[in-house]
């Protein structure tokens, strides 16, 4: 069966094949990413999106020179979940790759952690993925995240007060987590018309049935902020403008470029001794644009843990050093503060 | 008549008196500037923002050192609409202060220009407000744009595929073209208490009807891009996060200090002398970072005339100067382009 997946290309519907050439131009050329050597493993849910992903990336493994493998975790939130669970299993093994799959009472776990069974998914799922990664250092997880799920990410943070160039939506790739989100500027729709294609016209031998695609029920409750982001609002954005999605594809490179600017133009500001790292003197911000300072809190920040940190914390924060407001504390969240001091700001966690 | 300016602010009841001094403290330290010696014309359409804008620049203008006077444009569209001009120059003639009053047939001239009417009527308005200005260096013209506007702004660039600063929306004090905002980071709801609390405590010897403001019919229109907006969209948004406006107004004030970082970066590239404006030769583009050749070309283009660049088009000159395809025209608003050439990248208008 492994023999397959180096013509699957060829195999495709012109269209498909064209798909997973732009997805590899995406990943090479756009993010600038060698997989070459690497342990791929596809974050897979059995939606569209990880399903078409599989088969991208099963048929581009040969050409990057990457291994494919799969990771699914069952929620245990609906009836369905265990035989999907074993669904995902089966498809891995059909085509000789390794999987990784466990089984969590998200419910319980919910009930448990006191938090919504949405974030106790993600709270799940990040834990399983975190130790897939701690168990091979050239692991890198892959996520089926898409075009749809940006403009999305976008609304979600412009809503909640992000700041530039962070506004610009999720990573494609993140060096420091080992992540990779090959479809991000794919939209929905070309991933579906992508499965249909192949479900159309599938490789001489394989069912079309091996392209169906199981459609979430939580993915349309609307108790869900991104739901109602989904359901909503990306709709009357996309009536008022078709190319909605490019743009938002657009903004995020732009995005990227900001990033790298501005990390370039913060290069020695960063330190990489720990304790330097938690303290900002007075005299190395003064000679910085207020643009940089803000962006060189974030980054202190962002150096402590988890936790986006919003724009309203920063700018309050700058206010307090412009006044140079000793004592003043301004909370971040994940736990963080930033405190002005005499003659420094101090950051600090927990 | 004009002795009562003076006192207007200690005759207000004293969040109205607040929200004057609030206004005040944007104009001259948030936006850095001196109104003192000029003449500030409020555009002036007799809604509740330029209502509330005449009372908060009435009560100022003895304290700032500005003159106020009062420009209004007749659009003709509706049957009110003659009285309501007579309205605007009684208002103004009540206080003693200079007004300049108009009537623009907009249904005629939207036909013979084949344009829609709303955008016939900022044609009209433009004119009407440009032929003020011309007459007179020392005045500025005064919109009565606040919170929401912006949030709509903000909303509509992002639908319309604007990079950023630009996506921060518009600018509260443009000195090129002698424009001022005053209330714009005053929200809808700030400004229809300031009125109602007037209205319910009128200054001494004022009936409460000075505080009565026009809703516009067309402000309703849902044919309208900016209404639709205001209607659908962001009540979603602020259902979504009820500070959703204050998030707007810190992500307009990044982009404020973004745009001066670049303008920072960015100088000695800008060549005053007008052909060297209309070249860039590869040489100068090549030890730039992409993001700030992206702000360049955009500078370049906004030196020819009206027209927003989109980020799109921005990134393909961009995309064709990496690959230096001599020949290669982009298009941008405004009747403007861009030439890819052997050494240079040429703009040109028309």
């Amino acid at each position: 069966m492994t023999k397959k997946a180096p013509s699957l290309l060829q195999a495709m519907p012109q269209p498909a094949a064209k798909l997973c050439l732009d997805v590899e131009k995406f990943i090479t050329q756009e993010l600038g990413f060698d997989p070459a050597g690497k342990e791929l493993t596809l974050a897979f849910s059995g939606g569209a999106d990880s399903k078409a992903l599989f088969y991208i990336l099963l048929a581009l493994a040969p050409r990057l020179g990457f291994t494919l493998s799969l990771a699914h975790l069952d929620h245990a939130l609906r009836a369905e979940s265990a035989s999907e669970l074993k669904a995902a299993e089966a498809l891995a093994q059909g085509f000789g790759l390794a999987h990784y799959t466990t089984r969590v009472d998200v419910a319980a776990l919910s009930a448990g952690l006191k938090l919504g069974k949405e974030e106790a998914g993600r709270v799940a799922r990040l834990q399983f993925l975190q130790s897939l990664k701690n168990s091979n250092p050239q692991r890198w997880i892959v996520y089926g995240h898409q075009l749809n799920d940006l403009a999305e990410d976008v609304l979600m943070r412009l809503v909640r007060g992000t700041g530039w160039p962070s506004l610009g939506g999720m990573q494609g790739l993140d060096e420091k987590h080992r992540v990779l989100r090959p479809l991000l500027l794919t939209s929905r729709a070309d991933i579906e018309n992508f499965l249909d294609s192949l479900k159309t016209a599938p490789p001489q031998g394989w069912g079309a049935e091996k392209f169906n695609w199981i459609d979430d029920p939580l993915n349309h409750d609307q108790a869900f902020l991104r739901n109602r982001m989904r359901a909503k609002i990306l709709p009357l954005l996309l009536e008022e403008n078709p190319s909605f999605l490019e743009s938002i594809a657009d903004l995020w490179r732009l995005a990227a470029f900001d990033g790298e600017l501005f990390a370039h133009l913060l290069k020695g500001k960063n330190k990489t001794d720990a304790a330097a790292a938690l303290s900002l003197p007075h005299a190395a911000l003064a000679d910085l644009p207020k643009a940089l300072r803000l962006r060189l809190y974030k980054e202190r920040l962002e150096a402590l843990g988890p936790g986006q940190p919003l724009l309203r914390n920063l700018l309050n924060l700058d206010r307090a050093w412009e006044k140079r407001k000793s004592g003043t504390v301004i909370q971040f969240p994940g736990h963080k503060s930033a405190r002005v001091e005499r003659g420094e700001i101090k950051f600090s966690k927990g």
